[in-house]
């Protein structure tokens, strides 16, 4: 049977079996978690999330409104009927509600932007008026600033170099970004560090308008008064309450002054929706933007700065407010001090009918059915902790201040944390803990795609095939941007992020049309991708929970770490070899004899070159790690005790701390995970080894030295756990 | 002075010198060639081209206007007062001048096309209403069709790929296409093919129009009324007049009737502006167009076919039409009977100050100098022949009928012909054939680029440094597009185009706005660029008219013909690779698993295997052909008389006739050359070894194999040849 998993992929204790195995079980238990699973998906209805949706979006409910605290309360009560241990446990977090809004075109024309999205035949929910939440975006400061304005692409660094080769500062002014190509805080962030007074967003109709489909209500996308709200709060810093880093915003938590959150933008931001942005944008001249950064709008876009002159006026209402999360946990048979932690966020921008509801009725039908089924006598042997999440949207907070205030605790009992949002039709797609991929490539095995019948590991493999990509499943790095972030990065726990989509595309991200109606006509009609998401995380959920051995495997993780180093390694010497490239041009003068001396041109001068470093530390902790993780797949475990097991189990509950540091990453100490973190200048976008990989994209040489150094210690460390793993195998 | 070549390239013919040296010239004719050259350059005056380019683009002149016979008869009499033997001569074509154009959208909405490009403020050429040639494509058919649209991208065959895999079907449709993508007459030709009864061609914004920046008159772009006239007959069939392939179009020539002439469309054909386009787009449902179909309107582009239905009515004037052929001739002081041939179009569609008046008045200033200098005794040694054709826009027509009219005596006569086109302001492009880049990139080492006072040689490559591109000056292979067609692909006499661009981008390519006020905004405002060209093609013409040696060179032109065969080799092994992967997606059932099931997908089948094709006699021959020209590549002719210079010379007249084959290429006996060639599917963009390559992309294996065969003939003719030349210099 060995036999039977090599051939499939390198498994973590195996043990021999007649016809189907699955990591972590004893061929004794095995048939009997596959009835169980099989019994689980059975029972899972779809028209219990269908009903649900229509309930907890049938208004809107942002952290803090009565809505949001009836859905916390009523799910409270569902979770009990099923058999739960269920309560909300509430923190008092910073929300900025916004009191004043204004946007005005002042020079060469004015024109005062209307910051209103309409309702829209069919869609009753977008005529609720004052009951929505008006547009804007969560943690920007308060500002009232006039100044001309310069268009920055997406406002991500690249723009900025750009700018730079065009002789065009935005020191003073207001810029105006597109939403995209970064998550939407890096955007204020990067204004303000380069001197901007103000920053708009808006939603080009390229990215997230009529060029990609018909709009709302014809279609799916966004119509021009559409707007996205969401958070700009400095979360690669930290996430979570802004006023209480690294512990639980509870009643009598130690606040920071306003004044001095960190995570607060600097400068004022907006977003708006194209048909305001069009005068905007029409309005400026200087250069003709570079191809490249030309949107959807039947303009010529130009940068500025100026003429146009803009006036942005905002103010915020900055209380402290309850944020409910609902906690439920269904006490394991065996082991109730081992937890497997499932969770999706409950609050929404307005409605949120994708985004969160989709996913929080899966979760909460796949809950029902756990329960049922221990109450029919199957009760997990660890305990199964479902979650519900308040106060996600403005910043991840409800789940950051949970686990800020019971990490202790965490670190000691979860096994894993299993993570949902809003969800579609179409393809699987899963992140996180590469000790996790076999497990859950097994079980993506295991699931039918409800449109074509294959499993949704065939399904996904096949469209990677199409689009050119591997012949094999893999886990994507977690980054940020929905709540594992608490989980893995900051208290080192195993985690993943699951989810299908890919063909329920729209423009109703946090704007007023994600409602009912547009779920029903756009995202998943039948909620058929809502019960494969039920079946494929109550399928983790309860492999972990019944487990024999925990199904973490470490020769994928050690061939994907391996994969980052060398992409680290690769990178470096492209950027080497950039920069002699560049420099020989500037040698050669060519830069300056191709520009178009009619033409904005700064003439580019020689940069630094990139230095060699000594990456050896790191190969040879991953050679040495490499051959302990060898000795430990060999180990069958067939024979072994209960006791020697839980034992093992224990210890492999621990691993993924063994790869954070306490002192966390340079500059941001909250986020302790020494392999997975957000880009500190791409926001949700991952950056793995993110010490190294981003000392050395920001050109520090010494540190980049020095974090190799460091995480040269970290897979020492890893070494040794895994040889005293080895020991408890033998 | 081998020495001194060979560190700069492998020239043929050296001659040993003190300073400077030039291909084919003697080390004691050398310096003289240089100050002929230097005042020759002195002499240029840029005021001339300005009055001239006032005059010439004075009214519109398209082929049969009395304007054009005017500027025809005003050049004769220019050339004459310069001293040239010069004279008018007509043939007479086929050119048909609309009756009626009418384009309606009939369901769902009416909308009827208008057709007609504004005249804009600031610009009075394009008030002369009525005198103005209307919007069309010359050599559509006529027709009266009605029938439901499909938008086909650019209806190119990659296009009509991409709507079989969406299960639409053209036939019986009218297709919607972009100009760009194909040279235009592609479209309603494949169009046809595919079964469409109609074809619109449009200009997109994104192509050509506010999208690239800001329009006329604000800027140089395409506003929402301009439309792009041009030809549609099937020039890669042949070009010329419709009416007399391959023959002198002369008053008594022997016609085809025009129902048989098989380079008239099989369609009517329309283009119109972005603005009679959108309501038509914007009628379109059926699936939402692939994104890199999509273009710059504000709307969603749907591919159709309907609702949207359009009714096309065009009608013509067939009628025999004079086109007016200007030939000047300077007669050489010791080879008369060697003639140096230099040529650019007169008639425009419109005005025509950009196409072709500003080539055109830079090769009257060359001719006005190269006279007087023949005045004042410095008389070229070989007969330079100025030419500007007429009838060049409907289809190269006046060269084209002038070449086949002299063609024996050309072919016995001309040493090479140098074409220029339409002239603007940046860097030096020139294309041809490769046995003479050696001399060309010497000439474009002489040339001072007046922006940046560098040579125009040493710009150019810094241009294409900058954009990844090598550091060396290369020729570009002709396809089609301008008068040199006749004088390469069908008669076998070595050729250039030659002109700058790159830093005068616009949208007034044939249409109502390509004035003298644009030029004067948006080109070459001081004519600077103008100057830039004489000077080059004048020291290209006085080389080659009083060379020792003609000064071609074959280590440059082999390196280029084998990379053509390596290019062809790879494209055919990434064809192979590419089917192997499709069949192996098929085989997987990939495509059907990774597409949207509520989504047109029709499913893919294998498709049939690339088979190996045996390109050893191509390679066989060139290697033999490599070791002959390194044989005479090491000659040097320092002792050599005039007489075995002068028959040396003879020779290497021929040589560009050893590469054609009187049979022509498949389907097209006009095209003779089997190095160069416009795309039977491309237009104007070259296929390099067109027999083999295009044999290839059609997959007709057999065919391929035979034209290997016949392709390696013709380098064994090279080869003959070559060692003819070897024995001239023993």
């Amino acid at each position: 049977m060995i036999r039977y998993c090599h051939t499939l992929f390198l498994v973590f204790f195996c043990f021999s079996v007649s016809a189907q195995t699955i990591t972590g079980f004893k061929p004794e238990n095995t048939q009997d978690q596959l009835n169980l699973e099989a019994t689980f998906e059975s029972k899972l209805s779809a028209s219990n999330l269908d009903t649900w949706m229509q309930q907890m979006a049938a208004q809107p409910h942002w952290v803090g409104t009565d809505y949001g605290r009836e859905n916390a309360e009523w799910m409270v009560k569902q979770f009990k009927s099923w058999g739960y241990d269920a309560q909300i446990e509430t923190y008092q977090i910073l929300f900025p509600y916004p009191k004043i809004r204004e946007l005005k075109l002042v020079a060469p024309t004015p024109y005062k932007a209307k910051l209103t999205a309409v309702p829209v035949d069919g869609d009753s929910f977008t005529a609720q008026g004052a009951a929505l939440l008006p547009s804007y975006n969560a943690f920007s400061t308060d500002g009232d600033v006039e100044a001309e304005l310069v268009f920055v692409n997406y406002g991500v660094p690249q723009d900025y170099e750009e700018l730079e080769k065009l002789g065009i500062d935005v020191k003073g002014k207001i810029v105006i970004a597109k939403y995209y190509g970064s998550w939407r805080g890096i955007k204020p962030k990067l204004a303000a560090e380069k001197g901007a007074i103000g920053c708009i967003i808006y939603s080009d109709p390229e990215d997230d308008g009529y060029v990609r489909g018909d709009v709302y209500p014809k279609g799916a996308f966004k119509n021009k008064t559409g707007v996205q709200r969401g958070s700009v709060m400095d979360m690669p810093l930290y996430p979570g309450d802004v006023l209480t880093p690294g512990i639980g915003a509870t009643k009598d938590a130690k606040r920071l002054d306003r004044k001095e959150a960190p995570t607060i933008t600097k400068i004022p931001v907006l977003p708006i929706s194209y048909e305001d942005a069009q005068p905007l944008l029409a309005a400026l001249e200087g250069p003709v933007a570079p191809t490249s950064w030309k949107g959807g709008l039947p303009i010529t876009y130009h940068i500025g700065p100026g003429p146009a002159k803009v006036h942005l006026k905002l103010e915020f209402d900055w209380k402290l407010t309850p944020a409910h999360n609902v906690i439920a946990k269904l006490k394991g048979s065996e082991y109730p001090d081992q937890w497997v932690m499932r969770g999706n966020h409950h609050d929404a921008w307005v409605h949120g009918a994708s985004d969160p509801v989709s996913g929080m009725v899966a979760l909460l039908e796949e809950a029902r059915v756990v329960g049922a089924l221990a109450k029919s006598g199957q009760r997990p042997k660890r305990t199964i902790v479902y979650c519900g999440w308040d106060a996600e949207e403005p910043g991840l907070i409800g789940s950051t201040e949970w686990v800020e205030d019971h990490k202790k605790e965490l670190q000691q009992k979860v096994v894993a944390y299993i993570n949902t949002d809003g969800n579609g039709r179409g393809f699987f797609n899963a992140g996180g803990s590469h000790s996790l991929q076999a497990m859950v490539q097994e079980v993506a095995s295991s699931v039918t795609d409800p449109q074509t019948k294959v499993s949704i590991k065939e399904r996904r493999i096949a469209r990677q095939l199409v689009s050119g990509g591997k012949d094999q499943f893999e886990l994507y790095a977690l980054g940020s941007g929905s709540d594992y972030t608490p989980f893995i990065q900051h208290a080192g726990i195993a985690s993943l992020n699951i989810g299908f989509g890919g063909e329920n595309a729209g423009g109703e991200y946090h704007t007023i049309y994600d409602t009912y109606p547009h779920y029903k006509r756009f995202k998943d009609p039948e909620f058929a991708y809502g019960i494969a998401l039920a079946n494929a995380a109550g399928r983790i959920v309860l492999r972990l929970a019944n487990a024999d051995v925990l199904p973490f495997e470490f020769t994928q993780w050690h061939a994907t770490v391996s994969d980052y180093l060398k992409e680290i390694m690769d990178e470096t010497d492209k950027m080497r070899k950039d920069v002699e490239k560049h420099n020989s041009l500037v040698s050669k003068n060519s830069f300056e004899l191709a520009a178009d001396p009619r033409e904005a041109f700064v003439k580019p001068v020689a940069k630094e070159a990139i230095p060699y470093l000594d990456f050896s530390p790191i190969q040879n902790s991953l050679a040495t790690l490499k051959n302990s993780i060898e000795s430990l797949s060999t180990g069958s475990l067939t024979d072994r005790s209960k006791e020697q097991l839980n034992a093992l189990n224990k210890k492999l509950m621990q691993t993924e701390q063994v790869l954070t540091d306490d002192n966390g990453l340079p500059r941001r100490s909250w986020y302790k995970h020494q392999i997975y973190a957000p880009g500190f200048y791409t926001g949700y976008g991952v950056k793995t080894l993110p010490a190294v990989r981003e000392a050395i994209e920001q050109k520090d040489w010494k540190e980049a030295q020095a974090e190799i150094h460091k995480l040269a210690v970290v897979f020492d460390k890893m070494n040794a756990h895994i040889n005293t793993l080895i020991d408890h195998t033998k």
